[in-house]
Parts: C-alpha cells; sequence; structure tokens
C-alpha cells in the first residue's frame, strides 16, 4: 500500500470520510487512490476557500473533522481566509497540503514555498510528513489533535513521494481524551455569584449553544434568573420554538454598550469577554460596564458542558424548567421589498430543522429577531470576520445533513469573495437554497463611516460601490448550474422561498436592494 | 494632515500611482483620503487574489510598483497565492495591509491575526508602522525596497489609528541604488565560454526579455552563436517580427530534456538553472545533461542587463545585427474548433503591440509558434505556478497600458480561481480580450497521470472533471457585466477575436473543447 491511500484508509478509520479537495499534480496519488478506498466522499470545489469554509460548516454540524486537500504553498493559502474563521469557530479540521516530493525541494522550483510558515498562524498541528512509512501515524496524530477540545486545525503535510512510495501503514486514532473540568472552587465560585442577586449575564462560547449544554444553561438561568448570551461571531446556536433563549451580543458597539449596560456579573463559559470587532476613535474596545464582574467559569479546551452540568447540580436545577422560546412567526407580509419584509417572510416560512447559514452583513440584521419564535432550527455565522464564509460553509452543512434543508442568508460583496461554492452544490445536489441581498455596495463599511469620524467624498466611496455595473446573481448561479430567480416583491419572494426550500436542490434567490 | 493621507502622498511622490484595493473597516481612512490625492487611482477589486495579480501585471507593463491595500491578515492571505506569483516574477509591488488600531490588538477581537507571520514568506521588507508620524518613511523605505533591483514585495501594515491620527508627514523616496555589476572575471569567463566553440544557451531571467537587454542578448547571440532561451515561467517577453529569437524552456521534462540536450555549457543571467515543474518517479529534477557546464552570468540583484551590455563589449558585438525573427503569420483557419485551428487563428489576427497574458495551460501550447511572426508584442505567463493569475494580470497589464489591447489566454479551471477580475475589468472598461478553453476539466493533471505512474479510476478522474455541471462563461461574464460570446466554429472564432481586440472594451469569448 503506498502512502495515499495509507492516508485515507487512516482517515476513513478515524471517521474522517468527507475530503473537499482541490488537487495539483502533487496530490495525484492521494486522488487515485480514491478508487481503493470508498468510504471516502472526495468533494471537490473549483476554488480552496470553498473547500475550507465547507469544511468549517460540516465540522459545525456534525461535530467531527471533514479533511481538506490542497495544492502546496499557493493552495493552502487561498484556504487561509476561511481557515482563520474555522480556528475563531474552535472546529476541527485536517487539512492535507501536499507539497513536493522530498528531494526535490532543493531545486526551489517555481511552486516551492515555506508551507510550514504559511500553516503555522493556523494549525496548532503541524508536521510534514517524511516517508511513506510515516504517512498513516501522522495522520492518527493529526485527526487525534484535531478532535482535540475545543477543536482544532491540524496540517499535513504531505510530500508527493511520501504519497506515491510503498510502505503505507494504516494507524488506529488514539481516543481523545475527555477535556477537563474546571476546578470545583471555580464551579462553586459562579454558583455564589448566581445566587447573591446581582444581575448577571452567562455567555456561551462555541459547541456550547445547542444540544445538552443548551439545555443545561436553559435550567441554569431559569434557576438563578441569569441571561443567556451569545457571542455575537457564535459558531452555532440551536434556537426556535420550546428552545431556551439566548441573546446573541450586538455587533454596533453602541447597541453592544446598551445590550449589556444593565449587568454586574459576567459568568463565561468556553467564550472571551465580549469585544469590539474594531477599535472607534473614543469608543471602548470592552464592551462589558466598567464595574461589571467577570467570572470565567470554563476556557476553551475545558468540559463547558460538563462545567454547566456540574453548576446546575450545585445550583439544584437539574430537574428546572427553562424559559422556553414561545412558538410564534411573523404574519407573511406583502408589497415592496423592505428589510423588515424580507425578515418577516423569512419568520415566516423558516421549515423545522433548517440550517440558516448567515452572512447577510448589514442586509440580515433583523432576521435573528423574525425568526426566533420559528420552528426548531440552527444558526451559523461568520465567526472571524473574513468575509466569503457563507457560501462555502452552506455547501458544508448540507455535505454534513442531507436531510436537512440549508438556507444561506448571503450578502452580495462576500458571497463574490468565493462564488465557485455554488458550482459544487450544484455538482453534489445539495438542498440550499441562497438568498443573496444586492445592495450594491459594501454597505456595512458605509454605515462605519460616522462611527469612525471618516468623512468622505465622491472617489472614496465610490470605492465602496459594487454596483456599475450590477452583478446580476441570477446570470452568475446559472452560469454555474444553479437555477436562480431575481423577486421584485414580498409576495415572490415568499414564492421563490418556499418552492426553494421544497425543491430540495440547490437555488438561488436574487433580491435587490 | 493625518497618517492616511500622508501615505497617500508619499506613494504618489514616489512614483506609485495606482492603487488595487479591497478595503474594510480598518482602512476606511486611507480611502477618505483618496479625495485629497487625485493624482492616486484606487481600482476596486470583489477579492483579493485579483489585486495582487492585478499589481503583478501593471509591474511588468510599467516597470514600476502598484500599491495594494488589504483588510488584515485575512485580506493578506487572499493575496497571498498570487504574491507568490508576484515574487517568482521578482516585480516590485507595496502592500498596505491595514490592521486593528494598536491599542485594540490586545482584545484579540475576531478578525486579530498574526500579518506579520503571513506577510513574510513573500515580503523582502516588512514593517507595521509604530505612529501616525512614522507612517510617511515607512512608507518612503517600502517603495525604496521594492524597486531595489530585481523587484520587490514590500509589505507595511498600517494600524487603524495610525491612519486617522494627526501628524503625518509626506517623505521622499530615496533614489535605488544602480544594482551592482557582475565582477569582471565573470563576464570575461562567460566571453571565453561563448569563444570555445562548444553549444552555448544563454538563459535570461525577469526582466531581460525585453527592450534594450533583449536587443543586446541579440547581438551577443548572433556574435557567438549562442541559443537564446526563455524560463518557462518568464516573467515577460517582448517578441515577433523583427526581434530577437528567444526560445522558451518546454513544461513538459521530456520535451524540456530533448530541447537542451545538446547544449554544453549554459549561461544564465539573472536565472536559475532550469528544473522540472514538479517530480516525476524516475524522471531528473534538473533539465540540463549532466555534463553540461552552468557558467552564472549574473544573480537576480545584480544589473543583467549591464552584464549582457558589458559582455556585448567584451566580444565586439555591439554592433552585430542579432538574428530577427522574419514577419510571418499562419493562415486562417476554417471549420471545426481544434487546439491547432484556433492558434493558426491567434496568430493570424494578433495585433502589433498587443499584450498576451497567457495562462492558457495546456490548451494554449500551440500559441506560442503560431505567433512567433507576428508583429510585436509582449508575452505574460505565470510564474509561480499558483493558478489564477491571469485574469487579474490582465487587468493590471490593462491599467498600466490603456493605449494597447490585451488578449487574455484563459484555461476554465484556473479562469474560475479569480473570476471576479471581470468585474473590475468591466468597472475600469479596460481593453481586454479574454479566451476561455472550456475543457471542462483540470486537463493539465490528466496529462499528468502517467508520467506520475498513477492509474485512477472513475471516482479519482472524477475529482479532475470540472463539468457536470459544465460552466457557462457567458452567464458568468454577463453577470459581471462583461460581454460575451460563445464560438462553435473557427470561423466564428476568428470573428469574435477580431471584434474583441477591435471593440475597446472588455469582453469573453468561450471556446468549448
Amino acid at each position: 500500500m503506498n502512502g495515499a491511500e495509507s492516508l485515507i484508509r487512516t482517515l476513513t478509520g478515524g471517521g474522517v470520510d468527507v475530503c473537499f479537495m482541490n488537487p495539483g499534480t502533487s496530490e495525484i496519488h492521494f486522488v487515485a487512490a480514491l478508487d481503493s478506498v470508498p468510504q471516502m466522499r472526495g468533494v471537490p470545489c473549483l476554488f480552496e476557500g470553498v473547500a475550507a469554509g465547507a469544511a468549517d460548516g460540516y465540522a459545525r454540524m456534525s461535530g467531527k473533522p471533514a479533511s481538506t486537500l490542497f495544492h502546496l504553498g499557493p493552495g493552502l493559502s487561498n484556504a487561509l481566509a476561511n481557515l482563520h474563521n474555522a480556528c475563531r469557530a474552535e472546529v476541527p479540521l485536517v487539512n492535507i497540503v501536499g507539497d513536493h516530493a522530498t528531494y526535490h525541494r532543493r531545486y526551489d522550483a517555481p511552486l516551492t514555498a515555506d508551507i510550514e510558515a504559511l500553516a503555522r498562524p493556523y494549525s496548532k498541528w503541524l508536521r510534514s510528513a517524511a516517508s511513506a512509512g510515516d504517512v498513516g501515524r501522522d495522520c492518527a496524530e493529526a485527526i487525534a489533535a484535531a478532535r482535540t477540545a475545543p477543536g482544532r486545525i491540524a496540517t499535513l503535510i504531505l510530500p508527493a513521494d511520501t504519497a506515491w512510495s510503498e510502505g503505507g501503514q494504516v494507524v488506529p486514532v488514539a481516543a481523545t481524551p475527555a477535556p477537563p473540568l474546571p476546578q470545583t472552587a471555580t464551579i462553586e465560585r459562579a454558583a455564589t455569584l448566581l445566587r447573591n442577586g446581582m444581575r448577571t449575564a452567562i455567555l456561551l462560547g462555541p459547541h456550547l449553544i445547542e444540544g445538552e449544554a443548551l439545555a443545561t444553561a436553559g435550567r441554569i438561568a431559569a434557576a438563578s434568573g441569569a441571561t443567556l448570551l451569545a457571542p455575537f461571531n457564535l459558531t452555532r446556536m440551536t434556537r426556535g420554538a420550546g428552545l431556551p433563549v439566548v441573546e446573541r451580543v450586538a455587533y454596533v458597539v453602541d447597541q453592544a454598550l446598551e445590550q449589556l449596560r444593565g449587568f454586574g456579573q459576567l459568568i463565561l463559559v468556553g467564550a472571551p469577554a465580549p469585544v469590539a470587532f474594531f477599535a472607534y476613535p473614543s469608543k471602548p474596545g470592552l464592551l462589558m460596564p466598567e464595574r461589571c464582574d467577570i467570572h470565567t467559569l470554563s476556557r476553551p479546551g475545558e468540559d463547558g458542558a460538563g462545567a454547566l452540568a456540574a453548576l446546575a447540580e450545585v445550583l439544584q436545577a437539574q430537574t428546572t424548567q427553562p424559559v422556553l422560546q414561545r412558538a410564534a412567526r411573523p404574519a407573511l407580509p406583502e408589497g415592496d421589498i423592505t428589510i423588515a419584509g424580507l425578515a418577516a417572510t423569512v419568520g415566516a416560512l423558516l421549515p423545522e430543522r433548517a440550517i440558516v447559514v448567515d452572512e447577510s452583513i448589514t442586509s440580515g440584521r433583523g432576521m435573528m429577531a423574525a425568526t426566533k419564535g420559528a420552528p426548531p432550527h440552527d444558526w451559523l455565522v461568520n465567526t472571524g470576520g473574513s468575509i466569503g464564509i457563507g457560501l462555502p460553509m452552506a455547501v458544508g452543512a448540507a455535505v454534513a445533513c442531507p436531510d436537512r434543508p440549508v438556507l444561506c442568508l448571503e450578502a452580495d460583496g462576500s458571497g463574490m469573495y468565493t462564488l465557485q461554492a455554488l458550482w459544487t452544490a450544484a455538482r453534489e445536489s445539495l438542498n440550499i437554497t441562497t438568498i443573496i441581498f444586492a445592495n450594491r455596495a459594501y454597505a456595512i463599511l458605509k454605515g462605519e463611516l460616522a462611527a469612525l469620524g471618516a468623512n468622505p467624498g465622491r472617489r472614496a466611496l465610490d470605492m465602496l460601490e459594487i454596483g456599475r455595473p450590477d452583478l446580476d446573481w441570477v446570470a452568475l448561479a446559472n452560469g454555474m448550474g444553479v437555477r436562480a430567480r431575481r423577486v421584485a416583491t414580498l409576495g415572490d419572494f415568499a414564492d421563490a422561498l418556499r418552492r426553494g426550500l421544497a425543491g430540495g436542490e440547490p437555488n438561488v434567490i436574487e433580491v435587490p436592494l
């Protein structure tokens, strides 16, 4: 067995059975080995940023790592922006990066690059395989590293000769050690704070706004009167009718300050204290009031779900009924397209178990409010501020959950970063409905001008306009084999949304704003 | 004056008057300052890879640096693949990368990244501005570094508060020191080799296959009987009727070995010895015969043009008439589309002073032969093997040379990497005719399979197909405001090419293969 086959067999043996890929010459033996291992699903992507974002979305929804396959330093470079987001999302991910044959590096051929230097900023585990015989062991270690709580990026560099040479060995992946519980004193301190009568918020980090952790947090909130918060850049939030209520911290600094103003105490569970996305002259960076006590119940890498369970036990809240969101949908609006009308329409029609991928930036700010009482669903957002995650993340979520509809809320500016994802959605017949909010501008930047004290003239504003020529998303989607429709009224939009979500195949709805 | 305005004034004062940009919140003050400095032309790009590739093309054709503007670590990351190519092209380039305000970094806000680590692999000069008062000086040093021979990438990180704070100072750029001539003995050794009667090749590096250097090399070749070679990954070649003949080293290892087999001596002028792009089992990495003597006349950073002039003097070849390519065009073919027919059509119709940007990979391999006797033109190719440079480089070349037609030969797989460049071409009304060779596959990889000894089955081959669904480049181009046409015969193609080249505006010709 050659190194490449041992790699794929080690991946699938370790539960990593999807590979989002854009291979080149150095990765051909990995590709060729796919035929020997039918358990591995290769998903071709036309750009590496699509593959990285898809792997992130896959991990958020499946809870386990996907692999990626990239072509040397430049292929990895194209993935870095979405690896930045994945790093912030704290998801598990195994990158395989092909490299020149070990003995070819000395020639400094055109594609030679310092792959390790490029990988290091976002890789918690990083190694270049030395020989075909090492590849299986290296891969098993990479998977174990990726799975280490809270979820890490591991990067294995695969020189071409370690892929094509014989001597590969399939290596089982070691069991991941359970993440440590915080100390008892830390848990008891949180309980003490929750009993002292001060207004308290509990900020839930990645992987805690879903499943059992969310249910436990809901019981704690009900027993103590605390408010549950999610970071603005949340990894995944399970929400809707019948689920505990969690408020997302606002993006706009003044709004976030207002939202957090009344809290005297903040308990962090696997999340950092909320900070401003950017600095603005004469505005604070930390979003909590100055007199707020901050207590860290658990850090990333500790067992946040276990810490919440232990805290509930101390509070004798194990059977407390959480405050649950009641079912409520907006009425279906009619008439001209407005931001509020679009949000109400989504709120009225969002199907149960939908996965909402939200990179709508300015145009979608009303969406969460309008959908809070919709049937239970998941909400995924951009965690690292690197735009161009939405369309790829929808691909990954749809691959992870083929029986659930994916609704992607995408801004036109962000969507253009990684529009190639639409082709993969078509290739794989993924159940994704994408709404493009076509305001023909980097609208968020226009909104930031005042907050930043900048006073731009016509030439400057021109750099923030992405119209002239207008992008035609119907043509772009059709060009990649995805059917698409431009809507002119809210009635049109509702019809397109209903059909799109029911159709079971990729489709795009362009909404001119 | 704030730091941002001092930066732009220092750039334009130093001759850097184009900025290919994709700004975000941290770069708003740079954008706002554009209104104060009308000498600076901002060119908006919908993806940073477009901006980097455009800056490369601009530098290749203008001989001077453009600037870029990127949004923190992720914005820079998206540019890295084309910075890899620019680094290999040895072009001057000044990156400006916005960062959080200096005092905001400690909050580790979502977009925080180690920008210096990301920039280092491709930046020969790298600094983060410490204050508004330093920005002008830093920028002047960056420009001087970029202009240092043979052409370097300089990256200046601009924290938001150094842009918005007052105290900016415009700093003049120091004159670039002349690159050193090689030692006399080195030049005389080259002359001795050229007189010893052995078959000799002279390999010309970046910036030497154009202008006076090319003319001098032609005289040396005529006087000595040497053959002039260009690397496969050449930066720019001025060629055509009436210009010295330079052979490009082949990509395919066996072809290159055959091409170079008879040479007993190789003189390198600012170029490394030719090596295989990739390693293949049981094929050599170095493409020269084992018994070939290699002599380095000049290294990158030395004065290659001066070395050639000095060598011509030693050889008393200053007035020798070079062997010049005679004018000859293929007859315009008719009938079904074939690779050879497409090449002949381009050869028949290529206008004088055209700039050909060639990222046609497998489909364009006959193009150089068919155009060798066409009227004088320039040929630019992918220098680093990171695909997705073609469409962006055409944008940069067209911005640099608004009075010349640009013909972009683009493979469909590579084109999809940075298709957003078409929008910038439309926005700026650039004179670019793009031919998309739509073979619906990563055809080069299929070609590599045999050479690599891989034996893929259906599932593997499927990863190399980019049809199903087929990409519709007419729709994609139209979606970005570029008119486009799909052609069915060679007659159609000739008609579309003639109209496209004469039209003076961006247009796309899709050629199904």
